[in-house]
């Protein structure tokens, strides 16, 4: 590799990052070396400042800066009902449809008995502490296995205490065509009808 | 954007990188969050590093840490041959083959009249300034439009000097298939055929 260690440095800690094979790193490493200086400075200082500064809100788990976050500190946000969601981009998707003005909570994660991710691996003990008061848990986990494993998970044990869980809607995309939808998204498109 | 301006500026340095859009490179922004603090630690130290100690061979352009490189240091390669290449790369490509036992000259970039690129964007003075001993460029640019143009271009200022000056040879790679190999490749092909 061109007599120059750093630059190997550089596509191995590239590769790191997912998505990311040897090929694309090496373009990447090389396009670093050739571009304004400041590409390599900003990105390595970002990424300094990133792990500096941001960590998980005490409340909700979301990343930020201030805790309590933005969200948690927002009195006009309704404490009474938790949006559970896997991830911080989870997060922002649901905070873009500008109609959800209550609280989060990010579990940073999903149950998965396949990858060996139990309930004591996600942020779920948090979200059971914080549920008094609470009247409604809208659980936004991703419509796959893992997602719906999780939200029966928080239904289970979020029931008893009288509070009501309910679960985003799974079906045909909006603007999509039918007839390319898959089977199993329309058969929970079938399941889920409601009356007009 | 959740809360946290480093977010955005991790975002923002990702997205300057080659093919990476704002949706990649918010996935790498999140994954960085979500990794080992040293996945962001390790890529940070290593562009710096990079930046600080790689630079360009006085004498072949091609990146190093010491200078002169090590294949303008290393004396049993001929100095009688210069392998022109586009980029280090390029330079990685040919070294790869094990055929190659000349001296390097990397003008990082191509002429490109289209995009303005001219011979003086490139390091092409570079070259004509260390072609004394020089028996033989061979010009292994890539086979594009903008390759081609500056292979022509070093063959007319160089051959009026007495140095031959060859071109790596186009044509349908091994192992494909003709049936699969685009038309501007077969005739080239046909072009540079040879005896047997």
């Amino acid at each position: 590799m061109a007599d120059a260690d750093p630059i190997r440095r550089l596509v191995h800690a590239f590769t790191r990052l997912p998505g990311i094979g040897e090929k694309s790193a090496s373009r990447l490493a090389f396009f670093v070396l050739d571009a304004d200086p400041q590409v390599a400075g900003d990105l390595a200082a970002a990424l300094v400042e990133v792990r500096a500064r941001i960590r998980k809100c005490g409340t909700c788990l979301n990343l930020t800066e201030q805790d309590p976050c933005r969200f948690c500190a927002d009195e006009r946000r309704s404490p009474q009902t938790l949006c559970v969601v896997e991830n911080v981009q989870g997060l922002l998707a649901i905070e873009r449809t500008g109609e959800f003005r209550g609280r989060y909570h990010v579990l940073h994660g999903r149950l998965s008995p396949l990858e060996g991710i139990g309930p004591d691996r996600i942020h779920l003990r948090e979200l059971f502490t914080r549920l008094s008061g609470v009247e409604e848990i809208i659980v936004a986990t991703s419509p796959s296995v893992e997602g719906e494993a999780t939200a029966l998970y928080i239904q289970r044990l979020a029931a008893p205490l009288g509070v009501r869980v309910s679960r985003i809607a799974s079906g045909v995309p909006i603007g999509s065509d039918l007839e390319y939808a898959d089977q199993v998204t329309l058969s929970r498109a079938l399941a889920g009808r409601r009356d007009l």
